[in-house]
């Protein structure tokens, strides 16, 4: 689709790069990674016994270096998207290694656009070595993460916001998460995306064909239009930004801390969550070796529970250890559930615990009250708790997690707290933060733009705030891109893809 | 090449089972095995992420079931052995899952020599669970394990050593293991046992003959002639017999268990073993938890090194725990390997050590004795702890580990020890115990065929005996099978295989 412009870019960035005599990165990963006459090779299946492995090889002598090594048939001559069976053998000792079939790819109709053989053998780690060792001896060289994507993103086969949602896709782990990979990857976003841009860029021109007859005090540019053109963008770029919370919940899930005092019901509440919906329970090993995470799946969310120590006594120890570890969990967490149990705390209890755990948190984790044991006091008027501030109408929910009651409730509640109410429709959704950070900035320029054209600003001025604007619409999708950039997206790959 | 013969004994086998009420055992692995009229599914590839994953159909309807949930191309209207870009979606909703390629190879042209599709999808484990179910719903069913290659068995894409070569060649990592893996795969014993089996089929026809005319007392087969075939053939399946010591070393590697006193020089020597040869050293969990094993390669053989804790108080304590668990390791090893400190131990020391440890063993396990500590004691006269049964001048090795002294010997020695002597060469290698097993018993039968033309026996016992040899021979390559043996045979497989 776009073939040419990013590596244009990507070699100028290089040039300027090499120039600049200040810089002393090692551009090692990058400088192999563009150097797109080689032929890569990686196992391309998960590492492991099994039936099968699949060796993948791209690049323009793919065809030949497979042939050294290749009985069978001389595949630079078959026809591409073929398969054929034959033996990998040892050129130098004539040893047969395995009986493979080897699926002939031929440039530019392959995943890469280069041509691509995939070997597929027994599924022996003892042959996947000796195959690549082959392969390396006869001229290709290991795939880095996420290279043999970078090449079809180099060549043009998708562009950058399609490339990033392969690796979503491989990773998705739910019905919601896949959907918003494939949305991405059938070009979801970059449609929209695109679009925008291109107005932008007539606008651009326009403006700056103004400043080449800047003696002169034309303007071919309608300013009015211009305007009415960057609302509607800012408009659109609003809607995509505001879906990036439901986006990134999907794809990275919902951090929800539970803390309590002991006995105020955590265990209760937790199995009743997940038993209640029939979620897939699994045990995560958190990033600390201590944190054991329960996922909860609510409509394709997932919330990954962490469960924290019960806090001791609140009043005594107030800067004791365990109220240290719950509050820098709460620190990385999206929503708290806080949970007391309302035969045993007086309205002034809740409130000093919530301001002890609460008082050092500058994040916006999302509160949730949840008054327990509301069976054992039938007739407690909730409202006794409520202060408006820290607990709320909206934040606190009665349960008697014993008996099931409103469990039903305070899920409908947590979806609602970690999707703002979103709903996953055919509309692009944004789940990268990358994007999402990318919409922000773009959106400043316009907001700039916008206050420039209010302002009586000069055309010269305008014209930067778009260029700019269009900088981070073209990072999006890639039509834009630095050398860091693309590392730091295609070394989140596996190996092999 | 022997399509037919083993469905039909398969077949006969099973009316007569179904024939026979005191035959209680569940049939259903391999009725459905079986049952060759169903398409067969499974995840061919490793579990776990990664680039690409490989879902496998195998059977008569695996174009159509196929066709129903992939957009792009009509699979039954493709020719074998192409490759077919497109989608797969489901049919009632119409979701797109993923972006996959289908591989096709149409009967009789495919590994099971039925219809056969390869699907290629990214590999997340959501994405191949969702085309799994999409398959499942179609009308294929989950493969058993090894169904696929078992299904190449019974269409005769392969006789039976060579399907259990597959599973050799998946489980191959060594470059002995595989070469005698790849050995069998290409039909190395087959082609022995075959041309044996022949030649005997034809003597048991003519003394079947004799029977028939029962009365005339003819004798259609030469007697003499028979006699030198069938030690023609022994002299064959003597070969191939001493050929397991090799082949099974090759295969399973050598448990070899290293037992002393403490400060015997235990570790000193496993590294310097380990070290000395650049092996592959990796830990490996044993079946019981607490044995921690390492791996030493020696040309290809695989030792797996048990060290044990080291024997404190063989005088006072010989009925200690360390030596009973010490014991029970040497029971299931091939090789022990005694170290002692020739510098505090004298030849009655040694000798009472050996004793205790080795006076319960009834297996054949076989003795090395490490001298070590030899460069404290340069003039040591080793012949002091020999004593010609339990030590003898052939299993005393004197050392110094810390030296590496004579390290270079042991290990000549231990390589030896594991194969009797024999090289990895190019002719057929007895890898598999069944093998071994089906060679002694063809063996009795046909020594009872040499006894009885000896003895003047009339044909039918000899026929008899002829019928059974024919039959174990018979059994080695799948000629004839019986579901018990074919069940244990594909099990052990993995799935998708």
């Amino acid at each position: 689709m776009n073939a040419l412009p990013p590596i244009i870019r990507i070699l100028k960035a290089q040039i300027q790069r090499n120039s600049d005599s200040n810089d002393s990165r090692p551009a090692s990963y990058l400088c192999s990674m563009y150097n797109t006459n080689d032929t890569i090779i990686a196992l391309s299946t998960p590492p492991g016994a099994g039936a099968i492995s699949i060796i993948r090889l791209s690049g323009n002598d793919a065809l030949t270096i497979c042939n050294n090594i290749f009985k069978g048939k001389d595949l630079e001559k078959v026809e591409s998207h073929t398969l054929h069976f034959g033996k990998i053998f040892d050129p130098t000792t004539q040893e047969i290694i395995d009986e493979v079939v080897a699926s002939v790819f031929k440039h530019p109709h392959s995943y890469t656009g280069e041509h691509v053989v995939e070997i597929s053998c027994h599924g022996s780690s003892y042959i996947v070595k000796e195959i690549m060792n082959l392969l390396l001896h006869n001229g290709a060289r290991m795939a880095n993460a996420g290279e043999f994507t970078m090449r079809a993103f180099l060549h043009g086969k998708m562009d950058l916001t399609q490339a990033e949602a392969v690796a979503d896709l491989i990773a998705s782990e739910s019905k919601s998460s896949h959907k918003v990979a494939m949305q991405q990857m059938k070009g979801g976003i970059s449609a929209e995306i695109s679009l925008l841009r291109q107005d932008l860029i007539d606008f651009a021109s326009l403006i700056e064909l103004e400043l080449d007859f800047g003696e002169e005090d034309v303007e071919f540019a309608d300013r009015k239009k211009l305007k009415e053109l960057v609302e509607q963008i800012l408009e659109v770029i609003k809607r995509l930004k505001a879906s990036f919370t439901l986006g990134n919940a999907i794809k990275t899930g919902i951090q929800t801390v539970i803390a309590g005092k002991p006995n105020a019901g955590k265990s209760t509440l937790l199995n009743m969550l997940l038993q209640e919906d029939r979620a897939i329970v699994s045990e995560i090993e958190g990033t600390t070796r201590d944190t054991i995470e329960e996922i909860l799946n609510i409509e394709g969310i997932r919330f990954r529970l962490v469960d924290t120590a019960g806090i001791r006594d609140a009043h005594d120890k107030i800067e004791g250890i365990g109220i240290a570890r719950t509050m820098e969990k709460i620190q990385t967490s999206a929503i708290l559930l806080y949970i007391f149990d309302v035969s045993r705390t007086t309205s002034e209890h809740l409130h000093e615990e919530l301001d002890a755990i609460l008082k050092d948190q500058n994040n916006d984790t999302k509160l949730l009250c949840i008054a327990n044991k509301m069976d054992l006091n039938p007739n407690l008027n909730i409202e006794t708790y409520i202060d408006g501030e820290v607990v709320t109408k909206e934040n606190i929910i009665p349960v008697s997690a014993r008996n099931n009651m409103n469990i039903g409730y305070l899920q409908e509640k947590l979806l609602a707290m970690a999707t703002d109410g979103q709903e996953l429709g055919d509309h692009a959704i944004v789940s990268s933060l990358r994007h999402y950070e990318a919409l922000k900035k773009c959106e400043e320029n316009l907001v700039a733009v916008i206050d420039g054209l209010m302002g009586g600003v000069s055309g010269d001025f305008i014209a930067m705030d778009i260029r700019q604007a269009l900088h981070y619409l073209g990072e999006i999708t890639g039509q834009i891109s630095s050398e860091d950039l693309l590392e730091s997206i295609f070394t989140r790959f596996c190996i092999g893809k």
